[in-house]
Order: structure tokens, then sequence, then C-alpha cells
């Protein structure tokens, strides 16, 4: 094991498992944390009906500002998107930043504005925050933290642990935009075709889904790791293999070009709009229907299904025939990506 | 104003005020965050009789370690006390970490165990958290932010806005421990006296007056800013005025000596295991009482109180019989102390 943090221990892959396993999990004896899902989920003596969701995220992206976005929409997103990932209406938001000495306060006014637009989007409150500024050089421009307190409807019930065999793997649109955005942004590169990250709150899409059809048992964005990582981290939850046909995967056009130039595999890009949901097989059709009528699934497809074979594995049946394991991200592929 | 962010944005004085107000408070319009608590208070619909309370902070303190705390200690300790000043029962706390490249493993390890101590003494749980790796140079060896939840008990309605003219003003203990601990550290003074960091979860002392006497109407611990700061604080919330003898308030000796070397106020210097308590004068006594019985408590006194002349305006009387006012932090005469 190493002795000092690496980058890679923040990309999101199997150094950052290992770190909550050796560390946290280690001294932090919650069975909610164990749980491991995006946010974790109680109920309180008060009303043993409702389920509260709470979740948080420090985002240390750079550059700052993106194509598609900034750090402040991220930090909203990224916040509603963890509590809908269990299956949490959002309610209110926390909001605290880490200032660099000498940020020009009209990049931190233009961030909190976007930030603000961002929260009425996805119909949440930012109800508390906090400030700190450290000196120059000691921070890089600014950190957010964002945690969010949301509410579960009854009987719902999705954790990371709850996908079974026979259930549908379904993606709810192209991957890897948000990732080489960022990339493309931070390298410096131009291209003759947009590029924009997906960044986009999920609470709504989510929300339509559980109308449709509550028999949702797993749902995740695919955030740092890429798709690949969040399959594996369900398939390990879980205990069950999971198979994906690498056809059926949308990957466009500027992604694959961007990929190729940057030496990035789509498949470990970050997202910040896009959820994998595993779904019981009778519930398939009539979430597809309503995720395809959502602004943010009209590109919803059926990526591959959850198997017994394999547990903890997941399997790639490439677009030539073969197939291998599609394993967790292992470096630092994309540092500073969220 | 400033067209960059200083140091003193982050002060918790005169200029953090303006940035919430001309930055913050602009953009994110909520009721709950215009109130300015410690933590915001909501009522949810499916058990009216409840009120849950939510904070944030992020800890960038400077050195991690320091005499009676660390930056992991202070995490845990700061949020569960904002929670605290609401009257609120700490439930839940999230734990998200922004980790710079190179950090000791050993020492996040220490950190991280420090953290699960003060939890396990406060009583409450870490059930979700984040990490977060950025590269060398671009962050401070650790940065640490943490969210609470907590329930406020029926019948607690305490807020900065409540205090009324006639009531006392009571404080739990010496003022300028901690300030002047990680000062002194940072400075690598030495003294031949002990100086340690008052650094202590302050929800038992707060259930301690609760239980003794419910007319408890604000309460606010003097971290950032110091005692000055948050009676300023208090007193503008309030919109009444509040009188202090000065030579009531407790600066123990070793506290004196420090802010004589470093040129610090004692006023102005933070405290992490104190509060101010604005409380009606009949209910004086027996929290007096109850606060002296308490560990965090035994050296609780009486300070001064609240009037209706000078809304707003904190009035010192001198040890000289002389008075003056007493203002909010201006500068940043200790940065990065929590």
């Amino acid at each position: 094991m190493a002795k000092e943090v690496l980058l890679a221990h923040g990309s999101g892959g199997k150094l950052t498992h290992d770190l909550i396993r050796n560390v946290f999990l280690k001294h932090f004896r919650s069975p909610l944390l164990a749980m491991r899902d995006d946010a974790a989920v109680w109920r309180h003596s008060s009303s043993t009906e409702v389920q509260w969701a709470l979740t948080t995220d420090s985002y240390v992206i750079q550059p700052i500002f993106f194509p598609g976005g900034d750090i402040g929409k991220l930090a909203i997103c990224g916040t509603v998107n963890d509590l809908a990932m269990v299956g949490a209406q959002p309610l209110y938001l926390t909001a605290s930043f880490i200032l660099e000495e000498g940020l020009p306060l009209s990049d931190l006014e233009q961030i909190v504005a976007s930030m603000a637009r961002t929260a009425d989007e996805a119909g949440v409150e930012i109800i508390t925050g906090d400030t700190k500024v450290v000196d120059r050089g000691n921070a890089d421009q600014i950190f957010i933290n964002t945690a969010g307190v949301g509410i579960v409807p009854k009987g719902v019930h999705i954790s990371g642990a709850n996908a079974q065999p026979g259930d549908v793997v379904i993606l709810s649109g192209p991957i890897g935009l948000h990732g080489l955005a960022v990339m493309s942004q931070r390298e410096g590169l131009r291209f003759s075709f947009p590029l924009h990250s997906d960044c986009a709150p999920l609470n709504s899409l989510v929300a339509a889904m559980l109308q449709a059809d509550m028999r949702i048992h797993c749902l995740r964005d695919p955030t740092r790791g890429g798709l690949a990582t969040t399959l594996n981290e369900l398939a390990a939850q879980s205990q069950v293999g999971i198979e994906i046909e690498e056809a059926r995967v949308p990957i466009p056009e500027s992604v694959h070009a961007a990929c190729e130039l940057l030496g990035i595999d789509a498949f470990y890009a970050a997202n910040e709009g896009k959820l994998v949901a595993i779904v019981a097989p009778e519930a398939e059709s009539a979430i597809l229907a309503a995720m395809r009528r959502h602004p943010h699934g009209r590109e919803t497809v059926t990526i591959g299904h959850v198997t017994a074979a394999h547990p903890g594995k997941v399997i790639l049946h490439t677009t030539l025939g073969a197939h291998r394991i599609l394993d967790m991200l292992a470096g630092a592929q994309l540092p500073r990506i969220c």
C-alpha cells in the first residue's frame, strides 16, 4: 500500500475504494456508511413512514469554467444527482466555499449565480453555508462542498446492492461528454465539432421513472471512473455479474475523437448528466418510454443485463464478437474532473 | 468594495458579512439562509411536530495538528456545535475530504481516528462522505467539510434574532484558548505555561441547559472573529444593544501573554469549546447552575445584559470604569484558525 496520498486515490477507481475500506470504514463504524450508496438513507422515530437521505460531495474541478458548465453548476448537479440515485427527491442543500486569496470576486459571483440557477432548475433550496479563505498558493481558485437532504418516496427501495439476475441495465444516453469536455478545455484542445459537458440535474428524470414503474433496483450516475467503474461497483455491491453489449453503448463522434487524441478510454470518462438504472425485466419498457420522453433521457438505451454467473465481474461483449472483463478504473486517468 | 477575495473575507468579521450579503444572499434567495443562524431549521409535512436542523462548515486550519486537537477533531466539534447552537441534538454527519497529493497516509489515518473518537463522544454518526485529491501545491495538506443534521426538541426556539431587553448574557468559560494555541503553534512560540485549544463538542452542555430551563433565547459559539464578533452578530440580528462588563470576561494568563507577544486582542480570538447564551432573566440561575455542573461549563459566568438602548451595538464597560463600543472584527487578525 502507498505511504502517501496519490492522485489516483481521488480517481473514483480502485485506489479510492481501497482508501475508503482501509481508512474511512475502519474508523467510521456506521452501517449506513458501509452501504456505500451515493446517499445514506434513514428513518426517524417521529414518522417511521418517511425515509430521509443525506449526501455530500466536494468539487475541485479544473478549469472552473468549461463548455457546458462551471464548478457551481456541477456542485448543485452532483449532489442533487447523488440524492436522486437513491430515489430521493432533493429538498435542501448546503453550500460551503474554500476560496483562494486573489480569486476575482466577479468569478465568484458568476459561479454563485450559476448555482442559484441550477438549484432553481432542480427545485432545491440552499439553506445554509460557509466561507473560508486560504492564502494564495494554498488552494486552486475555488473548491465547493455541497451536502443535500432529501425524502425518499414511500415504497422506493433503491440501492447498489439490489441488482438481481435477469435484471436489465439501462443507460440514459451517450457517455464521456463531461470528462472529455473538461480535459479538452484544460489541455487547450480545439475541435471542429462541439464538445460540451452533459452536466444536468437528474432528479426530475428519476421522478418520471419512478412514476412509470417502481421496480427500479439500482441507480447510479457514472461520474468519476466512468461507466466501467460504476458497473463494477454495482456488480460488487449486489454480488452479481453484469454483461454489456459494447455496440449498444452510445459514444458520440466528438468523444471518440477527443479520446483518441488524449489517450483516454470513453468507458472510464466521467459523466455528470447520465445515469445507469438496473430494473426488473417487466419494468423495462415502461421505464424506457418514460425516460425517452424526458429532456435528459431522450437517448436512453438498454445496454445489457444482470446474471448470476461471474458475481462481482462486468463482461463486455465487444463489437468484434469477442468478450473481455471490463475492470474498475485502476490509475488516475482523469484528475480533477469534478 | 474589493475586486478580489482577500484573507479578511474568511475572517468571520465585517468582510465575511459583506460577502454573504452582497454575493450569497443576493443570489441564493432562501428565507432560511437569510436567518443567518449557525444552522437552518425547518419542518417537514410528514411530522409537523419535528423541527430538523442542517448546517455545514469547511475546515482549513493550519497547522493541522495543534495542542489540544487536530483538524479532524475540529471538523466534528465545529459542526456538532453549530447544530447545538440552534438547540438541536446532532444525529448524523457527512465527512468530505480534499487531500493534497503527497499527504502522508499515516497523518490522514490519525485525523480520521480523531474524528471517529470525537463523533463517539458527541454521540453522532458519520453516514456518508467523499474524497477528492488535488495535485501537489494546489491545496495545503488537507481540507475537511462536515455537514450535520439534527433534531430540535419540541418547544425549543433558539435564534440569534430572539434576544430581548432585560435578557442576561452568559459565557461558558475563559476565551481565546483555541485561537492563541493555534497561532502560537503556527509561529513556533513556546511558553512556560500550557496553552491548549478548548476544542470540544458542546451538544451535551446545551442539552443540560435546556433541561434546566427552556427560556434560552440565543446561543452562539464565538469561533472566527471571537467573542466580540459573536456579540455584534447577536445585537444586529435581534436589533438590541448588549452591555458587557470587561472585568467579568475570563481571560487565562496564558492567553494574555500570547496575545501580548502576537499583538492579538483576546476578544477577537477564536474559541472552539465555548458558547454565549442569552437567556430570560428568570432562567439565569437555573441555567448557570446546570452549566457549572457540566465538564465543559465549569467556569461559566454572566458577563452582561441586553438593553433596548443603542440597538445593534455592543458596549464594553472597561475595568478602568470607562466604556467603549466593542466592534465586529474588521481585518484578518487570525487567518486559517478553523
